[in-house]
This record gives structure tokens, C-alpha cells and sequence, in this order.
């Protein structure tokens, strides 16, 4: 960390933030200049209380050098993380990425979920996903069918060897979802839920954290630190897309350069959103391509069976024949990916 | 609500959007101008799913008119909420803005929070704010002295008569947290946890509301209908500042402007966390006058004994000395608008 | 334009509404709901103005329903724009993407662009780009070298046969720009400066607009009716990048979703520039062919025969040799588009 | 500047940046630490090329440390600037908060504009605000009366004695409006017209720029180093509110904070726009108080004779009557503020 000090900081400013470092384990270098003096704090980062120092008088700023986060860094690990299932399924790495598809929804009608199910496993798809707990904007909205929701995920993960991929939003429904899923996935707006993230980090089952809506790459990664902290490695992260100021045209500005900046920082698996990411159902194929190009280990993209009926988010989902027709054009894409490097 | 039909939509996709309507029990009247037509739905907005509709073929946008939120909106309920506790002290409407005064973290030495507390006492403060269970975005930050802190809380409340303000993470901590607090805070980061939201909401206790980092004023306002929806009409409102795309001179960008709207949509009523929105210690006076000139029905400001040393945010925290000299101008301010329309 | 009124709007108010339209040469027609009356306004959208017509008491919210941009807008011209340039190169339309490819800058020794422009012809570029003209946030940062630039411009494309792509910045410098520019580029921070947009209009020259850092996609749009409406049709969009909240990793947050949204609502030619859109050399390749795919008409690259030592902006470029790596991936990926759908 | 190296750089790669450093004429001073070495970079910040250094072999991250700004910076200048014109009145410092009063737009009509400014004169107001030429979103929106206009601000000033602040959008139009106007306005949308703001500087006259709507405090105040730099010390700096993701109910997102952060940073004066801020009449009132407990020096207020038919921003303008109470209550509480500190 650096301690920028003001041009006319006094020598027992100076003194105080080096006593106070000092104090609390670092060991504090100075830098004299003409115009001013600058402290490098060598030491625990975790230790490290910025606020504090920059309340010092003549502090002007604090800047600090190493990211926070250690075991999501790929400083700490150089090589991908690789997570394999039961089935053999693996997610990371070199592996060929991985698509998750299902309704936003998991609807009355087990019928509609089994169509989509079957599909995607004719496709080749080895992850279902479906909402049973669903975190709605407001309290008139549908909630989700909840365990009777997990229960058609069971179903139709048994009758196809699909992997279930659902959603958790408070720690007291973990040990019943865990039940059910493979893996947990923690929604957008939960991603700085940080009870949440521990608890779901104990169960040992892999995690998939969305990014907040207005949530930065270091703050995302700090969240996947979280789950890391407890033990568990398994960890997935996916991009959704982040609060833009233009939402006239599309629901989230997806960014997909965060894909290659995550794996250029961090060792986890990143997959991409955009049926969420944008809302629209004819920005799904075209921006699920570019998550794939710029490397991202798996696609979720939401299938409906009828989404006209959709109980929601109906818009941004494909219908199966349309998701059939996707599906040839992404797995042409990563075959070629496999062959060659384009 | 209102669905604009694409110029060339054809009269069965018109017909299509009608008969979907009236099947979901809506009146469909229909506006054929020379160019498109426009349906507009007149029905319960809670049953109308604005996706399922944009998805049909032919419709160009779906719009909606009313907000969706209806226990939280001042067309419901023309007048302000006014909460009144125990000892008689009451938050909104008309009253003098309540101060909601503390450190950001409840420490480890009892004795700093009692002379934190004794100064916002003789300040004329009536409730104390600090935390016990913080939301920290590192897992190696300090998260806070949970059931100790709590205690905390309630000796210096009962020394001085002032309520506590303290922050609930999870559903699980609820029963716990509600012996102690007399506002059941629940944090930005929370915001649209709508499990914690409901359980605080039935818990019958106030509960005060922060705004997401990137919430907009509607999410905002059907975040607190969560909590209004199950009964329980005591729900305050904190703008404490949303991410902006400059952060290097503020932490946050305090929407002071978000004030006067909120007051004019909703009947709840709204303070301001200049605290928070600036995490600047020489912004906090400044802006809290902000927040009272254009209606602010109270100011939360963090206060510390010894804020070089806090456990968490030292530089947005007012020293003991600093807040009595900020408090008299708050006060003489406060006296101004209560003798005169200023 | 939809008018919706307040649910306690009187007779009289919706009558002014309604006069105040018919003065203005648009058909009011009525839609009486249970709840509340909304008007339709039928007639030019260019005759309307929003606000005059929202501050009419009992007024609630005014909706534009047609997209304020004619010419733009694919409706009025359902088939993509071509521009055609007189060495035979094209752009837009399903024709193979067009590379723009040169330094930030050009700089002070001409033999630097002359190996750049060489190398961009040996990976088969048709456009040179280079700034000679320098728009900096800081009034001491290097400004570029003007008319000496546009000769080097000059020199490299007669040279190689490129055609050139330079930035203009004011009205006063168009005549001298013109003279040399193949493409006049106008830079982000002037997208909005509606001045130069109709004076490069004017010229007859194919004009590059980019997207301005806080641009809405229809701001962007209006932009290039600016230039379209003064009957100039060579209008070329690039996608640069849109202000983020998280400048950390990169610059600006690319937009990829912009292009095929765009696209869609228009038939003017779109490229993608990874270089300022991402800020970073590893960055520029994999947002490349994030363009790509999703439908980009080409691809701005910076490139520079010594970035170390480039006088701006040398960070997001790529060396010569990195620059033929990269050619060599993307042309393979262009190869394969044309061939077969992927 | 510190250059933070990356843990693994080698010494050859230190060094490289080294005599980079010195080359360049900095003062290169080594900071070797157990992790990673930190460069700090001494010298002239005017000739520092960030990107450069950033692109060197083992360079992980170049921080700025001194404001790039130098003649706006208040550490140069610790003194407020006090702007003074030719009739005795000043703006800026401790001077009584100016007010900036007049239509968005100078009308067809000369009459409603005399009305305004006699209304303005009235309630102690010396500056006339009008725009003859008008920066529109859309080509087809009313563009103003340009010469047209001025003469009426002239008319209108001789009569009342009020100064005129007029926007001026392009460098061929200066010489005219220099005639016309005594403070030469530059609009959101070309605070980085570089060469606008160089020609405007070099007139001698005082320039106004308004914030670009996502401009950092940073990129604002080198806006004003451009004028500055052309020995143009009278330079006003005027908040309009930034691009936020919520426009539902607010047309921007006025930043309150920024005029204490300003004054923090600059000695320039500041002034508050919260017409165009909100773009909602209701709000300007409130939002214009906020800005002077703050510490503006001015307010800038949009007043039309008739804001229903006004030709643009007809829903953010006071009617004179509005108006005439709206600066009651604002003297007075300029009056308060003058007599004792609130």
C-alpha cells in the first residue's frame, strides 16, 4: 500500500502514519521527494485498514497496490480451476464450455420443463436450470413455485442426466435446495448478501455468484472470496451484466470485455449471461457468440417452452425451436474453437 | 398500460395482444391512429405481465403508466407516515428531522460508544446508530461484534433514552437483533434481498430502508412495498448515495435530489446519510444541510470517539468535537425552518 | 406520442391538452379508461415537443412512440447502407468487415507510420487511421502535429493504397482536413457538437461519428441525422465505449450489444474500436472478434511501431508483430463467416 | 507518479522504466519492497505520459499523485477568484450568490423576455440567461434565432441593466456573441471541445462551462485549465448534473457534492444549475437552496413568460410568478446566511 502525503504534510505528520503503521505490523519505507513524501506500507494487506490511515492529518491519499482478494487471485493459483461432477461433467479450464438452459422459471406444468429439458440434452447441454425461489422487483410479481419447482428439476434432471443449476436467496432454504441442485447459484442482487455466500460456501456444492448490477470486478471477485474463505473451491462466476444509463434498447449493458479481465485476474471459471444481460431475445445468440470467442467457459440462456406465457421475464427467452437453431450455430462455434484457434 | 403495435403489425397480431389481454382480465381499448395502433390495458397492474406481452408479434413496446407500487405511493395514502415510538419521539411528516447518530461499528471498548453517545444526547439526538453485524465487502474485513455490540447498544440507550438504529444481514439473526434495536436497519447492499425485507417487515418493528448502489427510485419504493405488504406500515427511507462514474474526489454520489421526488411519489418518510453518500469527513456537514433544505425527514452521520482508529470507515466519521460544532449549525438551521418558510 | 393524464385530471385539463394539439397540426384521439384518460397524438413527430406538453397541468407523463431519427432509421430504409469509395473498397452491408488500422497519433518521424501502414497492407487492411489532429483532457498533453500529420497520412496512403481515416475537431479545420481525410472522423467528446456535425455533413465526405461517453443509443442516432439530414448518406457508426462505473481494468465499457442493437433500428454501417474501448493491448483481440461476430461492419485498431514510446495512448496499442498475430486469427475468423453461418 | 511494479518484474525491466524516467527528465527513486518494487517518478507531471510507462514489461499499474490541473488547482492558487464586470459586480469568493435568470431559449417574441428580465431586475437578479444558438439532441428541434436572439438579450439588458450569459457552440460564431454577450457560456455537450474552449479563452472574456454529462471533477477542471492556459483567468464552473441510470423521474443527476469538492480542489467560482439538473419545475427550488447551504456562488434558473409554449425545456421552467416567490425565499435565505454562519 502507498501513502501519498500532502506537499506540506509536517514531519510529525509524517512520523505519526509511519508509528501507526508501524503499530499494526507493516513495516513503513519512505520516499522523500522535492514535492512530497510518499510511504510504501510493506506488509498483510488483510491487515490493512485504509480509511483509518487516510484520516491521518496530512494524509492526501491511499492507494493500494496488491488486490484484496488472494484466493480467487490467479497470482495465488496460476492454473484454471477445473470443476468436475459425478457425472464425469467438467466446467473450467480448456474444458468445452458449458451451456445452462432452462425456463427464468420453473412454471406449474412439469410438461413445458421437460420439453425444454429434453432439447437441450438432444443438444448436447449438460446443465438445466430453472428458477423455484425467484427474487422479483416487486411483491406482486410471482415468487416461484419453490419446493414444488425443485422437485420438477429433479425430474427432469433424472430423466435426462442433466445437471440442476437453481437459485438461492436466504440462507435458511439452503439445506432443502441443497437437496436438489448441483449447483447454487446466488442472483445479482444477492451477490453482496455476504450471510449468504458463507453459508452457501459451507454446503461444500458449487456456487455460480451473478455480478450485482452495479457491482466492480474487484468487488465481484471479493464476493467469490467469500465462498473461497470457507474451504470450498468451487466456485463459478457469471457475467449478467451491469446497470447502464441506456436501457431503452437493452435490459443491462452485458460487458464482455469482463470475461478475458476475470480470467486474466482470477482462476475461476466465468460464464455469461445474455438472456439477462440484454433482455432481448434476438441479442441472445449473437452476444452468447461473443462470450464464447472472448473465452468464457459456458453459456446460461433462458428457454421457455411458451414464453409468450411466461410467468416471467418471457422476453429475453428462446423458444425451443429457436434455442434448436442457436444451439447448431454455437456448437459449429466451438467445434471450430476446439479445431483451431480463431 | 399501454402497448404500442408495431406500423406494420398485422390485425391478427392485434388480435392476438387483445385476446391475451381480455383472457387475463383486462380491458383492451383500442387507439388505431394513421400510422399504429396503441392498445391500452385498463385492469389490476398486478396481474399484468409487461414481458409476456412484448414478446408477442407486432408489439413495438409495452409501457407502463401507473407505478407499480401501490401501499408505498402517495396516490393510496395523501399523507405523510409518521412513526411514533414509545417514549413519544416521532419520525416524518411535519416533525423536526430526527438525527440518527453513531459509529459506523460498535468497538470492541464500551466506553467510546457512551461518550459518542452522551454528545449526540446533549445534541439534542434521539437515536443512536452503530453496527453489530456489518456487510463488509472483503471476507478478511472486520464483520463486525454481533451479540456483544448489540449489548453495547442497549447500555448506552438505556443511559441516555435514545432508540437504536442497527442493521440486520440475514433472516437468522432477526430474533436476536430485534431484542435490541428499536429500527431494524437494513443496508444497501440488502436492498432487494426480499426474504430479509419480508421477515423484517413481519417482525412488526420499523425498519428502516437504504438504497441500492444502483437501485432507481421505483426498485427503490417497491423494496419498501415488501416490507408494506406484510402489514407493517413503518417503513423509513435512507438515500445514502448511488455509484456514480467518478470516485475519486466521493465514495458515493448522494442524490439529493432523490429527496424531494421520493416525498412527492410516496408518503414515507425519507432521511439522508451524508455519511455514506460523501465518505468524506468535510462533505458530511455540507450536505447534510443539503438534505434538510430540500425536506429530509432526519440525517444519519457517523460519529466516532476516535475515528483514526475505527474499525471500519474512520474517514467519512465525525470526531466527537467536530459533530457538537456541526450539530449547533444543524440545529440553528432546523430552528430557521421551523420558525419561517425558508 | 401517447399523453397520459393524471387519474384526477379534469375535463378541462384534458381539453387544453387536446386543443393545444390540434393547434399544433396533430390528431388528438381520446382513450377514456376506468382510471385514467390517455391521448394519442397523431402527426410529425418533428413538430412535437415533449415538454411543452408535459408541463400542461393534469399532464402525468408523455410517451414517444416513434423513434425521433427519419433518415437513420431502418424503417425508412430497410436495406443496409454500402458506402462505396473510389478505389472500388466498401463498407457496410454483408460485404467482408473493413480494418481501419494506424497509430493513436502520428507522430514526429514518418518511417514509424510507414511500417505500420505496410504491415496493415500485407494483412489485406483498406483503411489507414491516424490522428493529426488530437482532441486531450489536459491542455498539456501533446496535441498532435496537424497539417505535417496529414501530409504523413498523405505520404503512407499514396504508398500503399490505404484510404484515410483522420479525426476532425473544428469547423475551421474542415477545409484543410478534406483535402487529405478518405473518412472524417468525429471523436466521442464531439458527437454532440452539432455545429461540425452538419459542417462535416456538408462536405460530402463519408463521415465516422463516435458514440459519445455517456451517448444513449438514440443520442447517437440523432447524431448521425445531424449529418444525414444535410443530404450527405455516408455515415459510418463506431462503437467505442460507454462511461462505466468501474475504470479499474478498463477504460471505457465496451458495448458489444450496441452493434447488432443498433443494427436492427438502422441500415448505417457499424465497426467496433477495441483499442480506446477497452484501454488495454490484451483486450483489443478478444473484443475484435466479439465485434465480429455479433455483425460489426469493421474493426478500428490501434496499432504502433513502438507503443512505449507512442506520444499518447500507447498502452491500448498493439505492436507491429502483435498486430500480425492478431490479423492473421481475425482474418481466419472472416474467412470462416463467409464460408458458412456461424 | 509511482510506477508499482509487478511482484515478478526483473531488475532489467526496472531498470528499463528507469531510464525511461530519466530520459524523459524525471527523477527516478527506487522503492524496493520484500513484494514488489514502487518507482516514484519526480518531476514535471506535464510531460509524464502514463500510457507510456504503463506499457512497459513488468509495469503493473502507474498512479498519478499531483492534480494534472495546475492554474485551477487551489494548491497554486489558495485565494478564491473574484470575477468582477465593468459594473461593479462580482461572482465568486464570498460575495453574495449570483443568480443567472432567463428562458432556455430566446424566443420569436421580444416581449416575454422583457417581462423576465424585469421580473429578474426586480428580485435583485444580475445576470440575463438566453440561448440564441441552441445545442439540440434532434436535427429537427428548434435550433434558436441565433443573431436575432442577441439583440434581444442586448435590448433586454440595456433596459434593465442586467449582464448577459449566452451560449456559444462553435468558433466561427465567437466574434458575434462576443458582441452580445459578457460571459460566453459552454454547454454540457461541448465541455471537451478543446478547440472551442482555447478560442473562447483567447476572447478575454469570462467563460461559464458547464459539466459534460458524465465528466469527472477531474476532466472538469482541466476543461477549465484549457481556458485558463490561454491566460484567461476568469473562468466560472457551473454543475448541470451528470448522466445517471435512473431518468425516470429526474433528467439528470445533480451532483450536490461537487460544489464543496470544487472548492476544496479550485478557487473557481461555482454555481448550480438545477433546471437543467432535474429538469422538473418542482425540484428547482429545493435543489437550488441545496446548492447555495453548499456553497455555490450562483444559481442559474430557467424563467419562461410562458413555459407551456415554450420553444425547448418548457416542463423545467418557473413561470414569472413561480419564479417571483421562488427568489422570496431564496434572498431570504441568501439574507440569513450573510448575517450568521448556517
Amino acid at each position: 500500500m502507498i501513502i501519498v502525503m500532502e506537499p506540506k504534510a509536517t514531519e510529525s505528520q509524517i512520523q505519526a502514519v509511519v508509528s501507526y503503521l508501524e503499530t499494526n505490523g507493516f513495516k513503513a519505507v519512505l520516499n522523500r521527494g522535492d514535492i512530497m513524501t510518499v510511504i510504501a506500507a510493506i506488509g498483510d494487506r488483510k491487515l490493512f485498514q485504509p480509511n483509518a490511515v487516510a484520516s491521518y492529518e496530512g494524509v492526501r491519499e491511499v492507494k493500494l497496490i496488491s488486490e484484496p482478494y488472494k484466493l480467487a487471485s490467479r497470482e495465488g493459483q496460476p492454473d484454471d480451476t477445473v470443476i468436475e461432477f459425478e457425472n464425469g461433467v467438467k466446467i473450467g479450464g480448456k474444458n468445452r464450455p458449458q451451456m445452462m438452459v432452462g425456463p427464468c422459471c420453473v412454471e406449474k406444468e412439469l410438461d413445458g420443463l421437460l420439453r425444454v429439458a429434453d432439447a437441450a440434452k438432444e443438444c448436447g447441454c449438460n446443465f438445466l436450470r430453472g428458477g423455484a425461489f425467484k427474487p422479483r422487483t416487486s411483491p406482486y410479481d410471482f415468487q416461484g413455485y419453490e419446493e414444488k419447482g425443485l422437485e420438477y428439476l429433479k425430474i427432469a434432471s433424472e430423466r435426462t442426466g442433466m445437471l440442476v443449476v437453481t437459485e438461492v436467496m436466504d440462507t435458511l432454504d439452503l439445506p432443502l435446495i441443497c437437496e436438489y441442485a448441483d449447483i447454487l447459484q446466488i442472483g445479482a442482487r444477492n451477490m453482496q448478501n455476504f450471510k449468504l455466500l458463507k453459508a452457501a460456501g459451507q454446503t461444500g456444492k458449487p456456487v455460480m455468484i451473478k455480478n450485482g448490477p452495479a457491482a466492480t470486478i474487484r468487488e465481484f471477485l471479493l464476493a467469490a472470496e467469500y465462498i473461497l474463505s470457507t474451504g470450498n473451491p468451487k466456485v463459478i462466476l457469471c457475467e449478467r451484466g451491469v446497470k447502464g444509463f441506456d436501457s431503452t434498447y437493452t435490459r443491462n449493458t452485458l460487458d464482455v470485455a469482463a470475461i478475458p479481465v476475470i480470467k486474466r485476474y482470477s482462476h475461476l471459471p466465468v460464464i455469461i449471461d445474455p438472456s439477462h444481460g440484454t433482455g432481448r431475445r434476438y441479442l441472445v445468440e449473437p452476444l452468447a457468440k461473443a462470450g464464447l470467442v472472448v473465452g468464457a467457459n459456458g453459456v446460461m440462456m433462458e428457454v421457455h417452452h411458451d414464453p409468450d406465457r411466461a410467468s416471467s421475464d418471457g422476453a429475453q427467452s428462446l423458444t425451443i425451436e429457436q434455442f434448436k437453431q442457436t444451439m447448431k450455430r454455437l456448437n459449429h462455434l466451438m467445434d471450430i474453437m476446439e479445431e483451431e484457434s480463431i
